[in-house]
């Protein structure tokens, strides 16, 4: 028997020479999916070699330099008699070593808000260019040749070249006779030139959209010339360490080296992320020649080594709403370290980039007359309203509780999370189901939501959000003065221990829900509209692959209107970094509306405190406000 | 007794505690220059103390940083009763150990081609700004705030930041009330601001103009409000350790690790003279704003990284001739991060950015249509002919023995070099001067000229430049077939050990001299043009102080014209860095300049052979050619 030890879960196990590993990590706990059943094509059960050697196959999914970093498919690697360490890739805080391949993700957007084949342009193309030969009558060098070359057939703009380049060029020009591949953006004034390859790479050209929450981030990788989406996955933000939400982040950055720790944290996790990406999919770092970045402003702050302090203080003053195009080796994106950063643009201090992307995937972006209300529950919720004429902004302080944070069982929406429960009216006892079937780990956002209807709607938990002592039930157990509701019982978890949820979970999801619904009223109470005015109601957020609107209402979270009114469109804020990557007129669309947002805000209106008292019940002090609501408790 | 140890000299010797440096470094044979007569006023004698303390006094001419590097004043500073470790900082290879102040050196150029006060411009100039507070009705960030006070009272072009100013913004904005000062330089299309601090700092604005040569590196530091030139210091350019010319260094820049090698020795070259510079002059490295570097083609291509290879091979293409603006980070040069470096532009791989230069230091630039010829003379010699009508151009390779370079005793005009020599035509003997008056340490370019046109002309060398055997001289010492002159006798050289010259430096020498004649020659040969046509000529080069124009006509370097036509403009690539850096409106006359010049290919033309041979005697073997040295040697 040989050991076999799996990182970051600490787990060691003996196994068999010529185990597979995919079988020695079951037998660990540890579930790695392997969405095409262990044939070796998806590249979805990739996995590190930390130490050790196996005996491993290469089906044709891992790029060479992901091979040579140590990374093997799972299902195509056996066990050989030397002990081997494996790193499971996506490393999920205290819940180590899942990890979920989110390509087959539903794309939950309007396939008419998404750009039209015309509409595709990346900010940097890859361009094919035959440079002539050097003359010694003409007297030109290197550079003016390949200025020329990029200059016919285009306007006569200025070519600029980075340092980098120019060290490449002598080599690249003389390799394939003067067939090079030019990576060129193009701006008003000039063609800047990032790359310089010999030979046709022109179909290699690569861009990740990053979507950097305060609690989870998320990293898509896509092929330009289709604009395809190859791959996406997440992982929490590491700096969540440093605190839970963006107030307590800016206080640890007082200082420069703690500044400096939460960049150099968040860079790992996308860092991190984008190795896998490429690991799994044929694709080296080095192609990947733009980036979009959406983040709070916070998180965009924190990312650039922004000091954020003054975000936190009166009058609220971000260091930058835009921020120009910078080189990902100055941000510390390991990608082509030429290639261009794009940072969403923001709209305040509480309001950022995030939103901005966001609002690509609205109504509001197709330039509606229609009055539409755009919902992002994060760990901070913010809200737009408008159409074509105006639009307001404000932000609330959701908390992390819908990501997994501060919740005791709580995870985000990944392999093993409970998401979708249903209550036994009779005995109070939970069915659960996972993502992915597995089993189960923790509770996601959507898993917390449908658990709070049930029990509510069955009358296990009253609107003060207390489990009801009344009635025994085998699911609840009272742990002095506070109740605990098991969710999965300790055999059925992958841990081995019970799954449960507390009072002070449940509390911190009600205030969650509570602040978020309060703003929404404030809001439309200020523009002197009613929740009847909007014709939309656009839910984005990290809850998990869907949003049960009607439990959502039950709970509290979401106004009680007509059901079809609302569109639950996931992670906008990675899908609008999409867009704006794989189209210019996106950008620009975006940057528009940014500009034309107003910021209101909130937390300095005396009524903001009365409408969030009011809400801080399930699901509300007013039950008048949930007429669906109060006939189902009812029924 | 306490210890103290001179580097790079490598001397150490027993001085008693509350010994002066200055003495003590006398006593040990090192030279260090006092031009205060110390008084610690000058700041001419800064040393570093290497490890030990000192008792030190800081007139105030030390700035606070070079202070805490270490840097003391020599006649401020006395022994204590602890070992000490001194480093002389100007090193000159075998030579170790002297340095010389050059800050007094008269300009050579007509003060007419000097940039008029109302032309004193420099690339990037620091303006004091006061920014509004931050106010949270009209939710600008710090960025909009700044980018609104560079705009106004100036054009509305868009205001460019690069990340690292980004991050000093918050700071800087608050910490004088939004009184900032910001670098800033103005492009057709942007503003960009290099850096921003707090307060009025607009006075604190410097700039470095740099001359890369084969073998002698010169800085000087510039004061850009008035274009003052601080200080100027020269040293070996420390790649000759790789080769001593354009040629041998292409070929030892063959591999990329010893690319990376020829890069880093010339960047601490140019920064080591930059710390002496800032050390001795009150003036903080971060406040050098601006760089301008003059070099030949290969000398560029190397500070930059760019693989020369294809300088050296057919056709002769350098991979760029006119470099983009880059950081001073970028290129490696240890000023202010974000400061701008100009490279000086290159005409071809053979007639660089310091011939363009140059240029801007002869009638030429001043846009007369008399014909005027540019002569530079370094380890590359390089001509230029024409008037506002026309200009050509054409290289040849003198190698580097007028800089010291490949001369037994040769060394670079510097302290304790012989500068001139007078021979006694009865006995042979020498007389002689050095720079500074100290003890002879070598010989430099004019003192090599002055020696063999005094040989010459007194009969102890023939035209073939063999030593004269048939009289004795205590002078001449016979060596096999060798012959051997002796300049300095042992007893008055600095080493202890007499300085000589033997008949390969002459050979070396008149190879030289001839190179440079005979492509004048047949340059003016191939344009139809007579010696002669010419107005002026204007002689560059690294000799010395000041050429000595007689001689050099004597020994055939230059053809024999009437001697009012000449002028010696010195080290004309530092000048015109000098003028470039301080005016934005010579960058651009200099640049209309470099593309107007048209390259004349000598090398390939089967005539420049012949030419040479002839040349390769005393002054030639057409001694028609020089009636004035006929006459001399005749009298």
């Amino acid at each position: 028997m040989t050991k076999v030890s799996f990182k970051p879960a600490g787990k060691t196990i003996d196994a068999a020479p010529g185990t597979e590993l995919l079988e020695a990590a079951r037998k660990a706990g540890i579930e790695i999916e392997a969405p095409c059943g262990g044939k070796g094509s998806c590249g979805g059960c990739v996995v590190r070699i930390l130490s050790g050697k196996v005996d491993s196959e290469n089906t044709g999914t891992l790029s060479p330099s992901a091979v040579s970093r140590g990374f093997v498919l799972a299902c195509k690697t056996k066990i050989l008699d030397e002990p081997v360490t494996v790193d499971i890739p996506e490393q999920m805080g205290k819940e180590g070593g899942q990890f979920i391949d989110e390509t087959k993700d539903t794309c939950l957007v309007d396939s008419d808000l998404l750009p039209k084949k015309e509409q595709l342009e990346p900010l940097i193309s890859k361009i094919l260019l035959q440079v002539p030969d050097p003359q010694l009558e003409d007297g030109l060098s290197d550079l003016d040749r390949l200025t020329r070359a990029v200059q016919q057939d285009r306007d006569k703009k200025e070519v600029a070249f980075p340092l980098p380049v120019i060290r490449q060029a002598a080599e690249a020009l003389r390799k394939d006779n003067g067939k090079v591949t030019v990576s060129l953006t193009d701006t008003p004034t000039h063609y800047h030139i990032t790359g310089i390859e010999p030979g046709d790479r022109s179909s290699r050209n690569f861009g990740i959209a990053v979507d950097v929450g305060t609690t989870t981030v998320a990293v898509q990788l896509v092929s330009l010339p289709d604009a395809k989406v190859i791959a996406t996955r997440t992982a929490y933000n590491e700096q969540v360490d440093c605190g839970l939400d963006v107030i307590s982040r800016i206080n640890y950055a007082r200082k420069p080296e703690r500044l400096q720790e939460l960049r150099s944290r968040v860079l790992k996790t996308i860092n991190g992320l984008i190795e896998q990406l490429c690991a799994g999919n044929e694709v080296e770092v080095g192609d990947i020649n733009n980036a979009v970045i959406a983040g709070n402003t916070t998180m965009t702050h924190l990312l650039l080594g922004l000091p954020p302090e003054h975000i936190r203080l009166e009058p609220y003053t971000p260091t930058i709403l835009e921020a120009p195009f910078l080189t990902a080796a100055e941000v510390g994106i390991e990608i082509d370290p030429q290639a261009w950063i794009y940072i969403s643009p923001a709209v305040g201090s509480y309001v950022g980039g995030d939103i901005s992307a966001g609002l690509l995937c609205t109504g509001i972006a197709a330039g509606t007359d229609e009055v539409n209300l755009f919902i992002d529950i994060g760990t901070n919720g913010e809200l737009v309203i408008g159409n074509c004429d105006f639009l307001l902004t404000c932000a609330c302080s959701a908390g992390p509780a819908f990501e997994g944070g501060g919740i005791d069982f709580g995870m985000r929406a990944a392999l093993g999370a409970v998401e979708k429960v249903e209550i036994d009216p009779g005995t109070g006892a939970a069915s659960y189901r996972t993502i992915g079937g597995v089993k189960a780990k923790g509770i996601c956002g959507t898993g917390m939501i449908s658990l709070l209807a049930g029990l509510f709607v069955s009358g296990w938990l009253d609107a003060a959000g207390k489990l009801n002592r009344g009635k025994a039930s085998p699911a609840i157990r009272i742990e002095g003065r506070q109740a605990r509701y098991v969710v999965v019982p300790a055999a059925e978890s992958a841990s081995g221990k019970e799954i449960t949820i507390g009072e002070t979970d449940i509390e911190n999801i009600i205030r969650a829900k509570a602040a978020v619904y309060s703003a929404t009223a404030l809001m439309l109470d200020q523009v002197g509209l009613s929740f009847d005015d909007l014709s939309n109601i656009y839910i984005a957020g990290g809850f998990g692959r869907f949003l049960d609107i009607e439990k959502s209402v039950i709970i509290g979270l979401l106004p009680d209107l007509p059901r079809e009114k609302y569109r639950y469109i996931g992670n906008s804020s990675l899908m609008g970094a999409y867009m704006v990557l794989v189209s210019r007129r996106y950008r620009q669309r975006q940057l528009e509306l940014a500009r034309r947002m107003t910021y209101m805000e909130l937390s300095t209106d005396p009524a903001y405190m009365n409408q969030y008292t009011g809400a801080l019940f399930l699901p509300h002090t007013d039950m008048s406000l949930f007429p669906s609501v109060k006939k189902q408790k009812l029924d």
